[in-house]
């Protein structure tokens, strides 16, 4: 067979044993926060039926799902399909579902509303399940986008309590100070609220408009918002009304105070302002210990999908996209038959999350280490006496490696030092004879002569 | 959108919390024992480029290798493909590698091999990685076989110490015992001891027909095995020479002795005997728990594959087929141009170590448990005096849960009981007073007037 000169696909990666324990810090630390709220794990197939994840992301989220190739002759179905429907013609659009029936998940949403359809009978409601696992997406990978991801999802369907929103708050809390976060924001909105904004005008079917142009406030200013509206075609009448929207400022219940008095004539706005503030008002019960909670009404990630909290989490350390979003559903099983089971939910952007701690240097030193000490002998003479040893270390729970018998022992020691392990015994024929092992600090590079025993205590 | 009945691809697994909790059971206990031995975790990309993947598995495991139709118009290039060469015909064999470029992972040995190829420079050998990862095969589903299934495999290169085989007999033996088997069987065998057979015969080309035949001796019985290497164009005279090979009796001492008599004209068949002969005496030095550790000359398993040692693991508390395999692979990466790297590996089935436990009622009692206590109340003024408390359990690393106002006490029990969470505390109002809580043992019934803090210490 030639050789081929190995690669991986483009917007995939390898991960190293280093990059794993990375990720498994962040990983682990996440899912530990969600069960401590309650949150159970489930895992669903990579695959989908086609029909499950097609007009689930737009036009635009359907070109980037990966479709797999159906097993055995694909072809002879497509002939077959030509041969019954003469005017079916050959091309990618209309040969795709001929061809392909399975797709790779795009996110954890659409298989997780399939989930709680299928198995509505078996679940007990509110259902609180986190998911963490791959999705694809055929996107022109770029730096810090991949067509291979983590996702890292948590949901509660079936309960309409805002304590949930309150709850999602405490846990991107608690997990990112966790991680070692010391100054992140979560900006919450609420869909009813900028519907209340449209309505004041008049113009809730403008909503998106709306919403684009004044989201973009940060970066063009209040004058650029304004432009923009003029050219959207909202007028100067109603950019009036909602420029104390717009200008909003103070602390959150100031802010709630201006909605209230803006939006006195929407009643979903008003509604909006008040699960606003149940929300917050849930969080000055139980604080966030290093979050700052910010209300911010140019926040409408996902516009589409929320029907009521929105959430955005963005670290004030590092120069970074959000590493966190999710909000409430009103309807997320409905495309699969299940109609008026409400959800909220979240999700953190675990790659984002690894950049800004490897930039902030947040990463333990010993997430890295994962052998504690390296047996190294001379000769088979001392590796017949290191394999008890090592089996002794283990039984222990030290998790120990013998270097097998040959190699040089600078090749040996060198090899604890690449691999990162903290401390190495080394067995010569003077320490066969003595019982006395040299145990060495490879960080300090002190030695020290000492039994068996004497190094279990230590590394217990 | 009109609504579609959920369903799963055939052969494809969701993962509800309790089956994720058991599953979590057994890939940790397995992670941990890897890690123990050294073994250093690594993830690759779940898609690789179809020319990775291809020529690895034989042409059956070609044909079970799920594709990726390329994204994009991918039909275009089909035709160009035959615009440039007329005799292109439009057939799935023809098509496949012209609108496809990517597969997805077949098992984690060829990956892995591309691994190594790949980041040779970066990697300290010998390379000791573990990989728990799902793949994928375009199998006829059955049960117990499905489309994605995770493999769970440690591997080292770069070292042929055959201190690796016995350290993975070891590993074997920790993680199966760990997980509650009380007897099974680890299959040892030898490559060499096969070709040396083989050779005693003059008969090394017909290496495989020979090894189907014995592989049979449980099933069909000497006589069996005799008609059947007769059928295969073996003569009364190599079966004579033959026939102590497949009678081998006894102890793995007095097998090996065996051995070493009848394929005394054999210098590999000797070199086998020396080989498993060595596993054997480590294995003497530490023993093995739980395992039998067992000579048998019939186990061929990935015979084109391997070069020495062979393994394979069998419950014999449950009719199963084999629990988990490996074997030493003298030129893994050589298909990518890396050349005289020896590795050795094994790996678990764990879908069967599932089924096994499933059976033998393995599973801890408290895998399922994620929440410890859920809080239950009555009304909104309940819950509000809740959150504090939860938090407090929260930050003493109790999971908990607060089940939000307005439900009937009796559908938060059922939630607590469906969810298998052992403690409740119910809020009423005589307790909000008194500031003596409800605290009750959902397994016994037994409840108890407490406070706050006695609660927290009676959870820890």
């Amino acid at each position: 067979m030639a050789s081929i000169k190995p690669s991986v696909p483009k917007g995939t990666r390898d991960f190293s044993p280093a990059e794993m324990a990375k990720r498994n810090f962040i990983f682990d630390t996440i899912k530990s926060v969600f069960r401590k709220y309650g949150y159970q794990q489930i895992e669903t197939p990579s695959m989908e039926n086609l029909s499950t994840l097609t007009g689930k992301y737009g036009d635009e989220g359907d070109k980037l799902i990966f479709k797999i190739l159906n097993s055995g002759d694909f072809w002879a179905e497509a002939e077959s399909r030509k041969q019954k429907e003469e005017s079916f013609s050959f091309d990618s659009k209309s040969l795709t579902p001929v061809i392909s029936e399975k797709a790779l998940r795009y996110d954890l949403t659409v298989p997780f509303a399939r989930y709680v359809v299928m198995h509505q009978n078996e679940i007990t409601f509110p259902f609180k399940r986190f998911q963490v696992q791959p999705v694809w997406r055929a996107d022109r990978p770029q730096k810090g986008r991949y067509r291979e991801f983590f996702q890292c999802d948590a949901d509660v369907v079936g309960s309409d309590s805002l304590l949930n929103e309150a709850e999602f708050v405490l846990i991107y809390d608690e997990a990112l100070g966790k991680l070692g976060l010391k100054d992140f924001t979560i900006k919450i909105n609420n869909r009813k609220i900028l519907s209340g904004i449209a309505e004041i005008i008049d113009k809730a079917d403008n909503i998106i408009d709306l919403t684009v142009a004044i989201d973009k406030l940060d970066k063009i200013g209040l004058d650029g918002v304004i432009n923009e509206l003029l050219e959207r075609g909202f007028t100067q009448s109603d950019i009036e009304k909602i420029k104390p929207v717009i200008l909003l400022k103070g602390t959150n219940t100031q802010k709630i105070a201006s909605l209230r008095s803006a939006l006195s004539t929407s009643t979903t706005g008003l509604q909006g302002c008040e699960e606003i503030e149940t929300v917050l008002n849930y969080l000055n019960i139980s604080k966030p210990q290093t979050a700052i909670v910010e209300l911010d009404i140019t926040l409408a990630r996902g516009l589409n999908y929320y029907t009521g909290a929105i959430f955005e989490v963005k670290t004030n350390e590092v120069a970074m996209g959000s590493i966190g979003g999710g909000g409430r559903y009103d309807d997320l099983t409905s495309m699969f038959g299940l109609k008026g089971l409400t959800g909220v939910g979240i999700s953190f952007g675990a790659d984002r999350i690894y950049d800004v701690m490897e930039e902030l240097n947040l990463f333990p030193t010993a997430t890295d280490i994962s052998t504690q000490v390296l047996i190294c002998c001379f000769d088979k003479e001392g590796e017949i006496y290191a394999f008890p040893l090592i089996q002794q270390l283990r039984a222990k729970n030290i998790n120990a490696e013998l270097y097998p018998a040959g190699a040089k022992i600078k090749k040996q020691l060198d090899y604890a030092n690449n691999k990162q392990i903290p401390y190495t015994i080394v067995i010569g024929s003077d320490e066969m004879q003595s019982g006395q092992l040299t145990f060495k600090n490879m960080t300090t590079g002190e030695q020290q002569k000492l039994t068996a025993e004497q190094i279990i205590t230590q590394l217990q």
